[in-house]
């Protein structure tokens, strides 16, 4: 590394190998790294053995950053880099700053004029949209839909009726212990001849990427109970 | 591979190497397949001579589908799968069937029920929001902007008034000798508080990923000019 730089560092989706989802080169940015603000510090440890036993982790530094991290702590994790130090930014899963706290970190560095280099590695959003068939030239994530009944059903309406009037594919996540509660409300919330694909376990063994329209679905969920899933629904025909 | 399958196969994004950005599964995947939709027939085969030099590029079968390929034939690509083959989908650059028409052939592929298999590599828009500092957990992807001034303008302030009140970054690109142009324009009609990422070049020794707001950008913009840029808008305060 010549430059110091704040590398975004993406980790595995679930049990998977290594060598199935991360380039090689980035085996060489994680090793040479001293510093990492982290989403879960036992999961970044077990990650960064996975990717080169020979790390000696003790001598590493972790700074945890998730929700309940104190917005004004976390720009005290860049004090590294004042001295010339790269950091390494690692989630709990896929790829650092998408869909967690990990943004807040990159929009600090970048004000303070710092380098910012993302790893390419899996994201379950991306790849959900690439195995879809939905529109790849337009689409929207919008993370949890709302947890009450009603707000639930108006958002569902709401970003159905984008994918129609916007050609827009409409992505979104849940809690994945209320996942079929989810795919439930969908169902009974969308038009029947509007698509829906369901994206379990992305890059896992189990890996499960089917579209159907509403209707076809309905009797026919998979379990995604407990599994990491992302839905997708675009217009019908 | 035990099943056959429709693989999304990543590839470069500009004058990079294969072990930068490309997991070595894929490198597998890409050596056992005989069967190719690609964008671009000249620029998948020097992709997969990459990969792996033993392959026999002569012994393969490609299918072009660009915008110039009839819908009606895109189903008929798909017939080696009738037969049990796999198939590998290689777009010009970076992730099949995102910002580009290999989503088409997915559809299908879903809509006949067979196996569709994403694999990791380089997304110059997911990286680029990973690296803005924006909002990762509520984003949207237009594509290209209308080239009509006025019809532009109107569409930059639509999707700037949605990052305010959606809180959700905005991403398009550019046809990258209009880039410059494209720059000027955001910068003339958005906010001076608005915060735009210029993200060129991802990935190759060349990259620039700056997010600045439209009043510290102006008279200031790095040289894009036929250079593959993400431009991410997103509120400022």
């Amino acid at each position: 590394m010549n430059d110091h730089a704040l590398y975004l560092i993406p980790v595995l989706l679930g049990e998977t190998t290594v060598s199935k989802v991360i380039p090689p080169y980035n085996i060489g940015v994680v090793s040479r790294l001293r510093y990492f603000i982290v989403e879960d510090v036992r999961s970044a440890r077990r990650f960064l053995k996975k990717c080169n036993p020979q790390i000696d982790i003790d001598a590493l530094t972790f700074f945890e950053l998730n929700k309940h991290t104190d917005k004004k702590e976390i720009a005290s994790y860049l004090t590294p880099m004042k001295k010339g130090e790269s950091i390494g930014v690692i989630s709990e899963a896929g790829c650092p700053a998408i869909a967690d706290p990990g943004a807040d970190v990159v929009a600090i560095a970048q004000q303070k004029g710092y380098k910012v280099v993302p790893l390419v590695g899996p994201s379950s959003l991306l790849m959900a949209i690439m195995a879809s068939g939905f529109n790849g030239q337009s689409f929207a994530f919008h993370g949890y839909l709302p947890i009450n009944a009603g707000e639930r059903a108006i958002k569902l309406k709401q970003y159905e009726n984008r994918a129609y009037s916007e050609d827009q594919t409409q992505l979104f996540i849940e809690t994945p212990y209320r996942n079929q509660k989810l795919a439930e409300d969908i169902l009974q919330h969308c038009k029947p001849q509007t698509q829906l694909c369901i994206a379990i376990n992305i890059s896992c063994d189990d890996e499960y990427i089917v579209t159907r329209n509403i209707r076809t679905w309905k009797g026919k969920l998979p379990d995604m109970h407990k599994k990491p899933t992302v839905f997708l629904i675009y217009k019908g025909y």
